[in-house]
């Protein structure tokens, strides 16, 4: 079921993109080069989990499988592109889906043309360009998704809260990261703007308003998504410290060597003893952390006890989470879906 | 005339800004620093020139007076926001509209709070983040503007093609810049998608769908749109060799600092004798350039009579764009507006 809306979603995105691309191509060779990085970026993979939150959930507040809603659901994934390009310049990441992160793939196109200037200066105004490009798109596939006006009217005020969490919740997280912020709070803080509100609530209030729904149903949208998006991000925080990289896609330890201020690192600062805690601030956000040091920072945090505190805050939130969906009535086959999604978000290896 | 609707546009910006920014005021108080520079970037002046542009072709067009009409062309002015946000950033410019660019304001912060990592990537990443929301709120103004479902559907793929075409002109330019280009016919190319299709002719064809008219209108506004845009283009070009500072906001010679390849300077490479030539390609682009080199850069831009060419090159696009506006029946109180104001645009001084 999972994998179906998988496919369809992809087929929306190709369709959008395909006519999308065009007038860019005409404009001249360069851009083509841009359309290409474009497209594969977008079409090469991904969960998907954001179109598949709105998607079950409009299923579930009783709405009609259609190919409009499918093309509306993906529309979100252009958003996300946006915010991942955009973020990983922001990030200096190098990698993203196992591949090189846009602004490095441009930055190799400067250097492999021998251009003048800054070759790291042309990658990220590449990706600034390509970023702005998608969450323009973003918007218009989902004008033009085929959902009629009403259900646009209605979905609009949702949308635009989404890019306001997101943009937030960025902001909040590069501030967290510079003022060194360590508390638990600050961390869940980030967690919710950029993972729970706009990956999981924020799309399921999507589909709520698609839908037409009544107030309660927004409520135990909410009751369901936020809880999931904390395990969510928690999930993200274990795996950017214990993940496979042959799994994750991105090198191990990789939050560690970015000093990304997650809810693990900061009850590991809480909760280690005073030798482990001058270690972690010692290590954590050097880029030049060996394989030693990971591993070193990895007992800490499973020394500690964090992992298992994590690992049952996980678990707490996924169980308040469905108790929050059995407290309005939905449609079967969209309620298991969502509970479905919901174990595969919070229990993943990727 | 030109006065009053500048006030009008002023004022439908602020009173969408004002409940926009409202829950990102409520996040807490850093996204209160957010929204008190994004409010006082978008209201502190620039020319509102492509709202002009936009509303007096739809008068034109027929379209009555209104406020929707006024909020639906006002819109523009947040996606150029977005687009000066991103493009600063893009060109490392320190200033905007004579104060510090929005990325070195949040920079600034950055290093008066004594914060941890590079201030400059802050200001990057800050700059990336209220670009983005500056976008997604352009679409969001028009369609919140009130004008109504069938004019906002009419308005949306020239919306659409209107990104795409500015991302497309700022990508071309980015490769310009990096690959040297020095031809007259790169510099032109780029002068059409930033200059002559973003700021004039699409935001008249945006006023032409809202007023639902015939395709021999849109001619009529390409016909006029296109050289008025490159004349704009050309004047830019002038102001950054010769503007004056206390007008135009931005250092003298700022565009030979930054080695901006513009018509102006291909020409004169074109043109100029093999000395004169030497010269222009040894200091063009370094941005220690004292006065004096400003100064010699400046002669041999009207030694080699280019000054002059550009002169004419922009009073026969303004010929040839009051041609154009003939071709086509118009509401003519519309039709002056438009006349003033591509006179307005094409012989300014900041």
């Amino acid at each position: 079921m999972a994998e179906q809306l998988r496919e369809r979603v992809d087929t929306a995105l190709r369709e959008f993109l395909t006519p999308a691309l065009s007038p860019l191509r005409d404009i001249g060779e360069e851009l083509s080069t841009v359309a290409d990085a474009l497209a594969q970026f977008v079409l090469s993979g991904g969960k998907r989990l954001r179109p598949a939150f709105c998607y079950w959930a409009a299923r579930a507040a009783g709405h009609e499988d259609s190919d409009a809603l499918v093309r509306a659901a993906a529309s979100l994934e252009l958003l996300q592109g946006s915010a991942l390009v955009h973020d990983d310049v922001i990030d200096h990441s190098d990698t993203r889906r196992g591949r090189p992160a846009v602004h490095r793939r441009f930055a190799d196109l400067h250097r492999a043309a021998g251009w003048s200037g800054e070759a790291e200066d042309f990658g990220t105004a590449a990706a600034i360009l390509i970023g702005d490009l998608l969450l323009s798109w973003s918007d218009a596939m989902l004008a033009s998704s085929g959902i009629d006006d009403a259900a646009l009217g209605r979905s609009r005020p949702i949308s635009d809260l989404m890019r306001l969490e997101l943009m937030a919740g960025q902001y909040l997280d590069i501030v967290e990261q510079a003022s060194n912020g360590d508390t638990v709070d600050g961390a869940l803080r980030v967690a919710r703007f950029k993972a729970a509100k706009y990956t999981i609530e924020r799309p399921m209030h999507l589909g709520a308003a698609l839908s037409g729904s009544s107030p309660d149903v927004f409520t135990a949208f909410t009751g369901f998504g936020l809880p999931v998006g904390e395990a969510f991000q928690l999930r993200d925080d274990l795996l950017g410290v214990f993940g496979d990289p042959a799994v994750t896609g991105k090198p191990a330890g990789d939050d560690l060597r970015h000093g990304k201020r997650t809810v693990l690192v900061a009850l590991a600062l809480e909760r280690a003893d005073a030798a482990d805690q001058q270690t972690l601030r010692r290590l954590v956000g050097r880029p030049d952390l060996s394989d030693d040091d990971v591993g070193r920072l990895r007992h800490i945090v499973v020394h500690s006890g964090v992992a298992a505190i994590v690992e049952t805050m996980i678990s707490d939130r996924v169980q308040a989470a469905l108790s929050a969906l059995e407290a309005v009535a939905l449609d079967q086959a969209g309620r298991d879906a969502l509970v479905e999604l919901a174990t595969a978000a919070t229990q993943r290896s990727d």
